[in-house]
């Protein structure tokens, strides 16, 4: 039985596991103020190619992006959401416990454009509502598509001419900017967006995700929040070390590549075999829609979720492929559709 | 220079990172339902003798207690802690950020009694002020002492006469079991109070909390709290595998032992010194009384904190053992006292 | 110039003022505890056929929903409304910012059934959703729809069996009760709702709404909440004297059903007029659809809202009767129609 | 009976009334956008002297400390306050509900000093810590002092050095300015704090305080917060038509100094009887030493707080007067204590 089920189902990169395994018993200041956190850091900024931006490291996405929206917004202020997002749906109303509506806009491929933001714009205008100011997307989104450079550079102006936040999810960023469609640049973040977050946990790592502010007036304080809202770990080497590790030469990118190259044989096999897809997703997840007799057939080697029923005789699935996807794994998927 | 400054200087002990490397590539689920998680909660339940009581893992201890605190209280409760609590001292305002007044009692030993806590009862009588619904105590306590099965069963007592809920930081409260001034057991815990944890962070872990719920009430639906404080782990076997080597024999006593015993030597050795002590502290932290002259010699070999100003001439400092404190470690800095 | 915009354009009924001028040099006890208070939730519970009910004055409707809210549902619950809902559209987030959010269902008629609700029950269903529990409802509607006893009845069933909270906002309940389409009692909402309010502002007082909880686990400490969300006037008995005047004889349903009288004679001549309507709304508010170019002539004499533009050439506009309406006012709005 | 209990125990000075019936038929704006409140706005800048301030009117006193502590602090600050603090004693937890935590501070007089204030910056010092940031007085004090003008200077430049903001609770800001002991302008807190509210509700008015907001940085969509905390009125007239009665001509500042000479009375009265006080309060409360017995007696009469034993004999009582107290009343009173 093998699972298609997520990209955290594995530990971490060995390489990770090494580091740290070899750095175990140094003594190092606690919070996130250790050697491997701040050097972490700089090699971040070093690949965005901003030495003025902020890099914190929090150990998950749910718990990143609650600190963040909650930091960024005043009381009477709201996000701004596609209707997938992440925040709207399984997270379990997070934000809304912090005290923020998140405002969700329908989309049928799991992005925001300005054209499907401006509408609620020009319906929260007094008051008597909240006040939309924070754009949150997703890159990879939920359903596994991602931005190119030019609709993220429009989103960007939109953003910007309209005082509002643009904040990007990166729980896969690793498989958006490796991703056989993608024109967008770790630097072009850096100058296009407010905070994004380079997402550890489902490309290799143990646990942590790596927080980018770029906006000055988002930077003040932000330790405070993090450790009003549990997130500053008390061995924050933990965190540090995992993204020294992927970052100091290109192992973060080198994972998320193999995912995507795993990920686009199994697309490449389930089109050859005659079957389409919910959605064209060029990154680590795939939706196709296989007869659900195939599907209980393939149930029994193979785990994955069924993410929604197309008609009577079929429906569409979820694979997700990850840095320990084998190519074994795959090739027998594929051969299981005959 | 060796740091005296804090049990989290290290890595994890070595018998965890191997559990983690041994399992590294093994595929299962995610959020704490994976079959470490479940074993090591099976195991803790074994040890405390109640099988009736729910545990769960979580990353940090002010993520803990602001997830316990604020899902047990109704919005208008308070929590009552001494005035030396954590939550009241190091967490940022945590549990106010969630809505519930925290009220400070003043304490000499950083412990509290029924005597302590009656007065807030009495000043806290109608609508305009908050209900007291939860007592927060920490055993070791943050200062160092520890609770007598005899305190514990007086206040476990009070609470239930005045439908408080009791509920015990436990950060370190292996160090405290492990005591040689301990008579409480494990087990007395499980039946004395409504929901405490066993730390994991500061005992050898890389990262976790062990949670346990005892009173029914309060069980439900615990999980969802735990998602939307943020608290919940994708990668959750890395906290499962961790209590899991903690607890399938008595790892976590042995380590909380060792840190003790290392301690110890420190105290006599200080003792035999010709100093005194800020306060009697049979745990991992002692907060001895050096002059001014010699804390500035120790500083040159050692790291600790200046705890507090005694008089003109003298101080007191706080150190700290861990498990990985070497006797040779703690020789050193006795040594170092002529 | 009339103003159609709404039911809070004037001040109280006199009877209302006059009760305030008689008592005012009397002292009596504050924060609701006065005699006027007491005797007015007597009262009520007396109209209402239940002695065993709580009642509670709250100066406002906003703070009367985001109270009773917050006080009734634990952190991960949320509320559900139709997206019509004041909570929704017009409160600025009050329920959001106190933790919860509010699941939003389309609904054409700013009515809520089951079988519109199931779908959300359905849809949130583990620890990574909030956990719907709480029906909000508005009686009559945002768009002046009212419930018939048979849908409240069926609604209250599907409450009770699914464990959700079933909560009418009656900031125009008079008008809904006093309606000709209406077949409901007060002594029915008593039965069949777990708390709802009665709405005085926009039914002849000069401030205030009556708070009903009909579920005993939704009363207890209530009052701590009222105080704790500054709903709770020192000088209650302004909220007391307004109630207990328009319920001691049966001023509260006079005053309603008179702006129901006036509503209908301009619906009448509307329609005579040859003109429909966005909805049929059997209370004191009103959508015909005009032609712009009549809207523009009839706002040369009277103020009212555009609801929504229907196509090129007409509008729906929203004209909104009260107690205070005369007869004269409505004539002359259906005579300018020609 | 006559009560001594508080200054909110009658209903309003007739003249407010008076008003209210005046203008009772005429169509408004809802939401404090109606002339009287506009122009009651305009009449409070013209006597603050500054043209420049922001002035909204809330219906009551915690909810306006909650409106304004809760938007002018972002989740990490705390509020600074007395330990007699309203905020701290008498609000259910309010500003804490709202996220903050409230530092208190121990105060003999019930006011703060740059001394006092020093510490808590000086303890209060990072991340670990909530961020001192707003300090709330009330003028006068929930123990009847007063600030002098000097007082406030030093505590105004204090905080502009620390980066603080200040704020007043001038809930009895009426009696604090008309006391004999004062040498405080309404001009002068426009220029020293940052905010400030002028109390209707304890010095005339049926129910409403007038909030100046000075600092711009703090005014910026204040009337969204507003709204949110539910404490937008949909009559706002009923808080504009007052304040515009009590703000007119100087029957705010005449009904104050009417409860003060009326306090003097009884000071002087009870001074001349050979008793003493607990505090030295020139304002509308005060605090005599009298011996039970005699506080029994006077009990069959007057109804009054005992506000705490001074020892086995005498205990201290509260006395409060209001612009309803008539001479009569205290002379009766006088003469009750032989």
């Amino acid at each position: 039985m093998y699972s298609f089920k997520n990209d955290y189902s594995e530990g971490a990169h060995p390489r990770i596991l090494n580091a740290l395994l070899e750095s175990n018993m140094e003594q190092v200041e606690g919070y996130g103020e250790d050697p491997y956190c701040i050097k972490a850091a700089e090699l971040i900024k070093k690949k965005i190619g901003r030495i003025d931006i902020d890099i914190h490291f929090i150990p998950g996405g749910t718990q990143t992006n609650l600190t963040i929206i909650s930091s960024f917004l005043r009381p009477h202020e709201a996000a701004i959401a596609a209707n997938t997002g992440h925040i709207l749906v399984h997270e379990t109303g997070a934000i809304e416990n912090t005290g923020h509506k998140v405002i969700s806009i329908a989309s049928s491929d799991g992005k925001l454009t300005p054209s499907l933001i401006m509408p609620a714009l020009e319906a929260y205008i007094d008051e008597h509502m909240v006040k939309p100011k924070l754009v949150y997307i997703s890159n990879s989104s939920e359903i596994g598509t991602i931005y190119s450079k030019k609709e993220l550079e429009e989103l960007s102006k939109f953003c910007r001419e309209n005082k509002l936040y643009l904040y990007v999810d990166g729980a896969r960023l690793g498989s958006a900017l490796c991703s056989e469609a993608n024109d967008l640049k770790l630097s072009d973040l850096g100058n296009l967006v407010d905070a994004f977050y380079i997402g550890g946990t489902k490309n290799g790592a143990l646990i942590g995700e790596a927080l980018v502010i770029c906006k000055d007036s988002l930077k003040e304080d932000f330790r405070f929040f993090i450790k009003q809202k549990g997130a500053m770990l008390a061995k924050g080497r933990l965190l540090g070390m995992q993204f020294l590790e992927l970052f100091k030469d290109d192992l973060y990118f080198d994972l998320a590549k193999h995912a995507n190259d795993m990920v686009y044989i199994l697309r490449d096999g389930i089109k050859a075999a005659g079957y389409g897809f919910l959605i064209d997703s060029p990154s680590n997840q795939i939706f196709p829609i296989l007869p659900n007799k195939l599907i209980e057939k393939l149930l029994k080697n193979f785990s994955f979720y069924i993410w929604e029923k197309v008609d009577e005789e079929n429906s569409a699935i979820r694979l997700v492929t990850s840095w320990a996807t084998k190519k074994e794994n795959v090739l027998d998927f594929v051969e299981a559709l005959d």
